[in-house]
């Protein structure tokens, strides 16, 4: 299996081309798109994102993620090893997270180069081919070094911010529920919002939050957009209070 | 074949999600997105819309359709056979239009839940699991208990409303072709739209309606937007008169 | 491998019926999904931005290309082999640049018509089993009747235009970077865009011009919009000095 986490856009040119060089080098292996429409250039919220989506990947997959406006930079190209799956990126924070919740991470870098190299789509000349490799089970040791630990660690605790809103307005926070006080109040831009543990629990356009399908304590209305309601947007800052 | 009707979003990190389920439990069965952007919350529009798609599908396959503004609450998760496929959903008329033109439908409520549930995304925790089975021939008869009918049923009537606007601005009817009279004129906000039977027969931005690709009343404009120039919105009423 | 490059819409209905057909006829073909948000009704930018795209393609495929404004008239549907692989779609000028770039193209109307033939969704009666009859390996010689030459072509030059503007804001325009005089600079609205290699080169929201992963000249922004921030559209003419 060979999951895809980036900003490429669901609807633009990227994605396939991407997938164009996986189905040739890796055929048969389930290709599954789990987002390409992470905030353009939000590498914190993304790296907390990816990390909640990560605890249902199967392990022995890889995991091509990208979210890299320092493309052609200095950043350096890795792969991390973590909750048995074999993440492909740059070396900018955004695999960061996944990696210091697991255990025994491990790290490489990417020293291979393809020998057509564009200056900005690093996702399909030289990620693509490592991730490919991973997910047949070839580790390619001949383009990988061991790393002792990547550049920029965010490390694990959770970010008391809205990471993602969804295309309903759900606003999703950083912040696992499990480390949510039982019957917690969660604040934003100085609005307390109640728990519930079901949408039909509320009333048609309240806001208020519950622990979402990837664990994350998130912010919602019945029948409404919270984000629209509430003015929200990546970066804001939430309380989380027991 | 595994057909994907829902409201989770073409972009968002819904689908990638029921589709890693599928590929584990059903693998090498085909996945078509059929549509993802089913307008949020409107269940009778997208019951029209999914009948009308539903004539093309391919006998013997499984159809998962969730436009579920319910979930977590009483409302029965069901399968319905109608057509020669097995629809897996919510009983919330979603799925009873389908049933209703259907010769001989027959229904289940869905006992069967698995370990871990969560309580807003059963399309991957429940629906997901049985349409895989269904799509590899399996009927679990272990997690099905017959039913006399479903709880809410839309009936096969067609419904004089727009149930959908394209990408285009082409505004699809619940209203079925074959039913509006040779020659009708089909009114929308007091103005009356002529029939032509191609978009290259009417002048740039005139609108006009004629019988679209799945069979449905369809109001559109050679190369404008017929939902824009005539500001159209999902649940309008449109009359068709002989 | 079936390549697809439309202006259907990812998020809509029509991409769905397209791959329900392709999976039947030609199960176990891979099929990528190119591009479905090309600018509807832009043939010429299209052809200019597949005929970019193109250069990537894998001899041997199949690419269904449809950006068809002209459906349901006498436009004619043809067969273009280009590049070692075939093109399906309409004569209308989409396929023509690619042709026209490639060594002894080839040409082909399509004859055969399906029984049930809608008027507006050619790609998926009409074309879809060409192209997967294509993939295949099968020339459907008796669908085919050779061509001299396409009614609508536009020739290899270069389109000194924006052909298309991805979800970053990047403005690509249809002229090959290989074209561009070192050191050139691009004129855009009067204002002249400098060049850059790589986006790190450039301050924050500072616009310029480098060659993008598929080889054309584009404009471009670090960390912004530069169809935002310049007010570019596709159609928007462009100059190239050396």
């Amino acid at each position: 299996m060979i999951y895809l986490f980036t900003d490429f856009g669901s609807a633009d040119i990227y994605v396939g081309q991407l997938k164009a060089e996986l189905v040739q080098l890796a055929p048969r292996i389930p290709v599954i798109d789990v987002l390409h429409d992470a905030p353009p250039f939000r590498v914190e919220a993304a790296a907390h994102l990816l990390a909640a989506l990560a605890l249902r990947f199967v392990p022995g997959a890889a995991v091509l993620a990208v979210v890299d406006p320092g493309v052609g930079t200095s950043r350096r190209p890795v792969v991390v090893r973590a909750g048995g799956c074999h993440f492909v990126g740059p070396d900018n924070g955004l695999l960061s997270v996944a990696a210091a919740r697991a255990q025994d991470p491990a790290f490489w870098e990417i020293d291979w180069r393809p020998q057509a190299l564009s200056r900005s789509f690093h996702g399909r000349d030289l990620f693509a081919p490592i991730a490919a490799r991973l997910a047949l089970g070839i580790f390619p040791s001949d383009a990988l070094t061991p790393l002792p630990a990547l550049d920029v660690d965010l490390g694990e605790p959770d970010l008391a911010e809205i990471v993602y809103i969804d295309h309903y307005g759900n606003a999703m926070t950083g912040v696992r529920a499990a480390h949510a006080p039982a019957g917690a109040a969660v604040t934003v831009k100085d609005i307390a919002v109640r728990h519930a543990t079901v949408f039909g629990d509320v009333l048609p356009g309240e806001p208020f939050w519950y622990e979402n399908s990837i664990g994350l304590v998130e912010i919602a209305c019945n029948r409404a957009s919270a984000a629209g309601l509430l003015g929200l947007a990546i970066g804001e800052r939430v309380g989380v209070q027991g």
